[in-house]
């Protein structure tokens, strides 16, 4: 018998699972997260664990432990989860781990941060491998990060990376977090929507939604934005164009103050912009490094969509 | 024979030596640093060093090693120092380590960069013992600053913990690295004298320059800032507000990014202004907190002037 291990991405848009053995993605499957209820959430875990390992060709009997990365806040003793705004239920408490591992047999099941998941999936799978001190930034609903210091993740007082906070506008757009000028007010795909509404209903001409429609969906997700970019939306052009120099200066002062060998950039909208966009993030981050003759090293993710998922599998406790 | 070590913090305005007995302080020296030229500065390295011995009533005998902590781009292995453009002559190479050395008989002595001595020197022997992760931000002639992660000095590609370079006011004002808005254009005493003058040049009153004249500085110093903001000086109120702005925004930045135990506030400026001014700069950090409700303790050194020449000593080779 062949054990494998399970990683689960849970994310506001989409849950994403794979099946990893020995160290390879051996399945995988992704939904839509449900915007109903905690409970309707769980089951599409469980669910997405099932089709991973239906993927895989892997029985659920040789499945050893299953990792999650999660949003909000995350208690790794009990595998509890709060206060992640994004995912349905998930504001109040939830017993995420204890709820995955019964329905698969009692085995163990470690819950950490989702955005420290995926920077450790690309330090030890994916693009990092080459590097000792990393940051990573993930571009998606909100803006993440996680840093890595000679080779080890930093926690700080457990939610250090945080780089979607640091403030790069003074006085500017109001964030989520209810402060202003904070990079993921900016870089965020759920502001980018909101100030596109906003303009929208000021009578600027936008054809995201036009688009959105078009694609079926009811959120403007990172597909509706790069094709919106790639029809010439000014609008959508413009909330990019704000967006790589917002993630410049941050990026550029994270830089100015840790000097990494690397910078990766991923999450929905970084992985669907893909390279051309971390190219221009890179350029713009440039025009504020204090050392512009020694930058870092500016990487689209290598795992993608999987990276959260695959690093979940490598802070398995033990694992 | 009770052998000591020395420490010397090389600054843009003081030389600062310590005579350091088993981790104790037994004899100081400080001197102005020389105006002149790199051999009038090393000149006076040794004898701040001299000085410190006769304060301390030991013998240049009993003398096993130094420490250097200085400006500029420092080569540990060589002791060589340049682009320091705060010290006269050290904008080229000049050979510190060897020339310090030969003056005490060849003893041993080791060159560092002169922030990241001042925090190891807090972190080992002052305010930042109680913790393992740890920002020193110290503000005097510009802005420096050094980071102590899980009981480690950061050290990145040479140059970790510039947090005076990091850019809190985009497109604000510009700073002696060329670039605009950094933390050092408002907080770093150069600046704020430049700024002074060019106000006073357009008419605006200020009576900084008499404190100047009338306490024979042909700087506008610590000492100088701290007198015109006891004498109610408008202008230097304004620009020290600023200064406390500037400041909070950028720990924010840095806290939100790393979530440190505590954050040291120290240099000339910092030193000389004190409890209340480290006061006001945690309450403006306070401001921009991701985690308002669990800010890092914000400190004044403990060691003060002698951060510096007590952590040269600590990063002395094999010290």
């Amino acid at each position: 018998m062949t054990q494998v291990v399970a990683g689960v991405d849970l994310g506001g848009t989409k849950i994403q699972a794979a099946v990893v053995q020995t160290g390879d993605v051996v399945g995988q499957a992704r939904h839509p997260t449900p915007s109903t209820s905690a409970a309707a959430v769980l089951a599409q875990i469980v669910d997405s664990i099932t089709g991973a390992l239906a993927d895989a060709g892997v029985p659920a009997t040789d499945l050893a432990a299953i990792g999650i990365g999660s949003p909000g806040s995350v208690d790794r003793a009990s595998g509890h989860v709060s206060r992640a705004p994004n995912v349905a239920g998930f504001v109040d408490d939830v017993a995420l781990g204890p709820t995955v591992s019964r329905a698969f047999d009692g085995i163990p099941v470690t819950v950490d941060n989702d955005v420290r998941a995926a920077i450790t999936g690309e330090f030890r799978r994916g693009a990092g491998r080459p590097y000792r001190d990393l940051l990573g930034v993930f571009v998606g609903t909100g803006v993440g990060g996680g840093i890595i210091v000679d080779g080890r993740l930093l926690h700080g007082r457990g939610n250090a990376g945080e780089i979607g906070h640091t403030v790069v506008r003074p006085g500017g757009r109001r964030c989520r977090c209810g402060r202003l000028g904070c990079l993921e007010a900016y870089a965020g795909r759920m502001s980018i929507e909101q100030i596109a509404r906003h303009r929208l209903a000021k009578g600027q001409k936008t054809k995201l939604f036009e688009i959105m429609q078009r694609k079926g969906r009811d959120r403007v997700t990172s597909s509706v934005i790069a094709d919106a970019l790639d029809a010439g939306d000014d609008m959508t052009i413009e909330l990019i164009d704000e967006a790589v120099d917002a993630l410049g200066l941050a990026l550029a002062n994270a830089q100015n103050l840790l000097e990494f060998e690397a910078v990766i950039v991923g999450g929905g909208l970084g992985d669907r912009l893909g390279e051309p966009f971390v190219r221009r993030v890179a350029k713009a981050m440039a025009r504020d490094l204090r050392c512009p003759g020694a930058p870092p090293a500016v990487l689209p993710t290598e795992l993608g969509d999987l990276s959260g998922a695959v690093g979940a599998t490598i802070l398995i406790d033990g694992g």
